[in-house]
């Protein structure tokens, strides 16, 4: 079993409206040095180990996991600890 | 300026429906060796630097960016390249 980190972020250039709003909302509570934020996603796979893993897992970003247009995907293989 | 990285996940045993949901559409996709999905929170804040700052981001997070009751989180600094 692997344990597989997928760290999804928005392209540079691409509007976030997320990370605007907590941005806004880290200013109303008084966190003014906060200069930009920007939201992803972070996903975490256990994964059956197999040859072809990693091409795999980017198979799966590249299907579902991310939106091709307007993130990019980072991809982390780890050993698993057994479950 | 420094780059915090927040990661934002949910404690063990919380259920994850939208993991649960990412898993069975990989199923589907013919991926069947993806045993389980978590999904979590990547945010990245570009902060002024200064004496607390490790202090006043988990603040941050205590207060704003994680639900304490239900999600773990975990805070990273790098050294941010001039912008």
């Amino acid at each position: 079993m692997k344990k597989v980190q997928v760290y999804i972020t928005l392209k540079q250039g691409v509007l976030d409206p997320q990370g605007k709003a907590i941005q806004t909302s880290l200013h109303s509570l008084d966190y003014p040095e906060v200069e930009d934020v920007r939201v992803g996603k972070y996903i975490e796979l256990q994964v059956e180990d197999g040859p072809e893993l990693e091409k795999r897992v980017t198979q799966m970003c590249e299907q579902l996991l991310a939106n091709p247009v307007i993130e990019d995907y980072r991809i982390e293989l780890e050993e698993a600890r057994s479950l």
